[in-house]
C-alpha cells in the first residue's frame, strides 16, 4: 500500500518546473541530509545550501530561482517550504481511523452532554455538566471536569485533563497531558506557614488554539485566564492564573508566563523564555529565546536577553561584554604609557 | 443561583469602610484591568493605580490609606489582597460535589488499606500494601504503588501517580500529572555506554504539602528525597534524587533542583531558577528568577544571576554591563588624548 | 525482613579493607550528612570530606588513599560509588513484584500484538496494529497507539503515551507520563493567523533508552525524529519534531531541544540547556547548564553561557565581568590623572 509516483507525477502536481529525468520514481520524504535515493526532499532554509550538493536524494524541491549545486534532479517550485508540505501526505502512513462513538467503558455522567457525533475514548471520564461538542474526539484516558465545557471539532489527546467550568473554544487540538484549570498559586503568608488563597475563576480558551504536549494552564484566582483565538502554544510551557494572552500569539516550548500578565496580539514568546507577573507585553512582539522579560514592552518590539533589552542593543552589549579582555588590555596598555608620560613629566620637573 | 449583594453590605462583611452609594449591587469579582460595572476588584500592588483611576469596577477594595484617584466607590479595608480573597468565594460558581466512595472501576488490591471515608475516583489503581488515610480523594486515573502511605486529608487531582513505597503527610494537595517516586537519573559509566545505578530509596512529603501540575519528584538512590512541611511547589517543576527541601519553602514554576542538593527553610526560589547539585542553600534564602546556583548560599541571602550572585552586586554588574558602550567610548577618548600628549610631549624633545 | 549485616561481611563482599569493629552491625544506607548509627555511607565527591570527619554512620566506603579525618570505621574499597552502588540493593525494601499477563481492564485491540510474556496493567489501550515485545511491562495507564512497536524487554511506567507508528527498541525504559510522538510544532503563516502543518512523521528511539518522567519527543513533520541506541535523558525534556539524538548522549532534566538539530554520540547537555533549531552539535560535546546553544558546536568541545562559547573563554569573560567595578574606577583613576597632566602641560605652555 506504499505510494510510488515518478518525478514528472510530483512536478505536475507542484505546478513546478523538473530538471532531471521524469521517470525516476520515489516513495517518500526525507531531510536533506537523511535522504535516501528514493526518496524527495526540499531546501528551504540558506544553511542547507551545502547538503543540497551532496544529498542522496531522488530529487529536490528548490526556489525557482535556485542557482547552487545540487546533487540530485531539481524541482523548481514557487515555495518549497510549502510544496514539501503538499507533498507529504501523499508518502504518509495512512491516517489512523477516527475514533468513533462512546466507549463502552468511558464514565459519562448523565448530567453531561455529549453531542451525538462526538467520540469518547477508554477510561475517558466526564464529569456532571459539562458539554463536548459535535464532532470533538477526546481520546483515551481524559479527564473532563464539572461544567466544563468544549466546543465543535476538536480534539484531545490522551490523558488530557480539564478541571470545572473551564471552557474550550471550537477547533482546537490538545496534545496528551495537558491539563486546564489546575489551581493558580497563591498563598497569603501567616508566620512561616501559607495559607492557601482559593482559586475559584476558570480558563476560556478560544477557537483554533494548539496546546501542546504537557501544557499547563492554571485557572484564575477569580475571574478568568484567557487564551485568545488561533493562540499555538507548544510543550512543557506554563501559563500561571490570571494570565491574558491575545489572539494568534505563538508560544514556543518550555516558556513560563506568569501570573496576571497580558501577552498581546501576535506575539511570539521564544523557547524558554520566562516572563514576570503582572506586566503587559505588547502585540507584534517578539522576545528570543530564554529571555527573561521583568517589564512591560511595548507593541512591535524584539526584545532579547535575561532580562530582556531591545535586541539591537542587547546583541551589541554582548558582543562588548565578549570583547571585554581586548578593553581591559586597552586600560593596562594606558596605564603604562600614562605612567611612563608622568615619569618624564616628573624628570624634566 | 448567582449572588448579588450591595456594596453596603459587602463593606460590612469585609469590615471596611465604603465611599460611595451603599445600594449598589456586585455580582462577580474581577481583576482591576477586566472588571465591569457590576463587579468588584481591589488594589493591593502600587503597579495598578493608574489603572484604578479608569476601572469600570463597581467599587474598589483599597488599602485604608489611598489617596489616589479612582473611577469606581472605595471600600477601604485593612488588607485589600486578603479582603478580595475572601469575599472572592461569595460570588464564585458552586463549589464541585466532592468526590464520594470507591468508585466501581477502581482497581484496588485486596491488600491495600483505604480509609473507610476515603475517596476513591474512576479507573484508579491503588497496588498491594499501599494505605489512603481519612478523608483522602484520589481523584479519577491516579496511580498509587505497592506499599506508598497517604495520610490524611489529602486531595490527589487527576493522573497523579505515585510509585512503590514513597510516603505523603497530612493535608497534602498534589495537582494533575504530578510524578513522585520516578527513578533518579543516575548511570555508572562503562566504556562510551551507562550502567544504570538502581533508585532503591523513596520519596517522602510532609504535611501541609501543595505540589502543582505536573512537579516530578524522583526517589532516591538510596535514602530518601525529603520535601518538609508546608513546602509549596509550582507547575512543572523538577525535583531529582535525595534533594531535601526544608519547612515552608517555595519553588516556582519550572525550577530545576540537581540531585542530592540541601534547600533550607522558608527558602524562596522564583521561576526557571535551576540548582546544582550536592549544593547546600541556606534558609530565608531568596533566589531570583531564571538564576542558576552552583555554589553553596549562607542564610538570609538574596542572589540572583547566572552564576548567582548577591543581588545587590549582581544588579550592578548588569548596569555597569548596559553601560559598556560608554565605557569604550571613554577608554576610546582616553587614548585619543593620550596619544595628543605623547606627540606634544615628543615635539618638545 | 529487614537486612542486617556486619561491617566485616559488608568488607569482605566489597572485596575492601575494614579499619574498625567488624562486629558493628549495619541496616541500611544513607548520605554521608544523614546517615544514622546503624547505617552505611560513603564519600566519592570531595566535597564531602568535611562531612566525613562528623558523619554519625557506622562506617563510610572511602577510596584507598583515603587520608583524611573519619568519625566512623572506614572500609577501604577501589571505587566507593561503584561500591555502594553494590551495596544498596542489598538493604533495599523488597523489589515490587513484577506485573504479569494482561489486566482484564485493559483495551486490546484484536489486531494487536502482544508477546505472551509481555505484561499489561490496568486501563491500559493498545491500539491497532501495535506489537509489544517479550517480556515488556506496559504499566497501568499507558496509552499505545496504531501500529506502534515496542521491542523487547521494555518497562514503560503509568501513564505513558505513544502515538501512532512511532518505534522503541528494546531494553527501554520509560518513565511516568512521558509522550512519545505528539505532533511537531509548524505553521505555515496565513495573515495573522496559522495553517497547522501536518506532521506526518515518526519517532524512532534505539535500544537501552531510558527516559525520564514527562519527557516529550515530537513525531517529525516528516520522516523521522531519531533517539540512538543507550541515550539516557533526564525528566521533562523537550526534543521538537526530526531531532537526531547520538548513541549514548545524555540529556539532563528541563533541556530544551529545537526542531531539526542533530546531537552528536555521547555528547551531554546539562540541565536547562536550550539549543536551537537546524543545528549540529558534534560528538563528545559537553554543554554546561543553563547554557543557549545558537550555532553549530564541533566535536570535543566544552562550551558554557548564553549564548554558548568554549567553556574557558565564558568563564573568564564572566570572571571579567564581575570586574567591571574595578575596570571602571580604573578607567575614572586614568582620566583623572591625565586631566591633571593636560593641566599641567598647559601650564607649562
Amino acid at each position: 500500500m506504499q505510494t510510488i509516483m515518478t518525478l514528472a507525477e510530483v512536478a505536475r502536481k507542484l505546478d513546478g518546473a523538473l530538471e532531471g529525468d521524469g521517470r525516476v520514481q520515489v516513495s517518500g520524504l526525507a531531510g536533506i541530509r537523511e535522504a535516501e535515493p528514493h526518496q524527495l526532499t526540499f531546501v528551504a532554509n540558506p544553511q542547507y545550501a551545502a547538503a543540497a550538493a551532496a544529498t542522496r536524494a531522488a530529487a529536490v524541491l528548490v526556489p525557482e530561482d535556485w542557482n547552487r549545486p545540487c546533487s540530485a534532479a531539481l524541482i523548481r517550485v514557487r515555495n518549497p517550504d510549502k510544496a514539501f508540505a503538499m507533498a507529504a501526505p501523499w508518502f504518509a502512513p495512512p491516517p489512523v481511523p477516527p475514533l468513533q462513538g462512546v466507549h463502552e467503558t468511558a464514565v459519562i455522567s448523565p448530567a453531561a452532554q455529549v453531542a451525538p457525533d462526538a467520540a469518547v475514548g477508554p477510561f475517558c471520564v466526564i464529569e456532571e455538566g459539562a458539554c463536548v461538542g459535535p464532532r470533538t474526539v477526546v481520546s483515551a484516558g481524559c479527564y473532563i471536569g464539572h461544567g466544563v465545557q468544549i466546543g465543535a471539532d476538536c480534539r484531545l489527546y490522551p490523558h488530557v485533563s480539564i478541571r470545572e467550568y473551564c471552557r474550550i473554544g471550537s477547533r482546537c487540538i490538545l496534545h496528551n497531558g495537558t491539563v486546564i484549570g489546575s489551581d493558580g498559586f497563591g498563598y497569603v503568608q501567616e508566620g512561616a506557614a501559607r495559607r492557601k488563597i482559593p482559586q475559584i475563576g476558570i480558563v476560556i480558551i478560544g477557537d483554533d488554539v494548539e496546546l501542546g504536549a504537557n501544557v499547563m494552564v492554571d485557572r484564575a484566582r477569580f475571574g478568568q485566564t484567557r487564551i485568545g483565538n488561533g493562540v499555538k502554544v507548544d510543550n512543557l510551557v506554563q501559563i500561571a492564573h490570571n494570565v491574558i494572552i491575545g489572539d494568534n500569539a505563538v508560544i514556543i516550548a518550555q516558556v513560563g508566563i506568569a501570573g496576571s500578565t497580558i501577552i498581546g496580539e501576535r506575539t511570539i514568546l521564544a523557547g524558554q523564555v520566562g516572563v514576570a507577573g503582572h506586566l503587559t507585553i505588547g502585540s507584534d512582539v517578539m522576545v528570543g529565546a530564554q529571555s527573561g522579560v521583568s517589564k512591560n514592552i511595548p507593541s512591535k518590539t524584539f526584545v532579547l536577553g535575561g532580562p530582556a533589552a531591545p535586541y539591537e542593543k542587547s546583541v551589541k552589549i554582548h558582543a562588548m561584554t565578549m570583547r571585554l579582555p581586548e578593553l581591559r588590555e586597552k586600560v593596562t596598555a594606558l596605564e603604562d604609557r600614562l605612567a611612563r608620560l608622568e615619569q618624564s613629566g616628573k624628570a624634566k620637573q
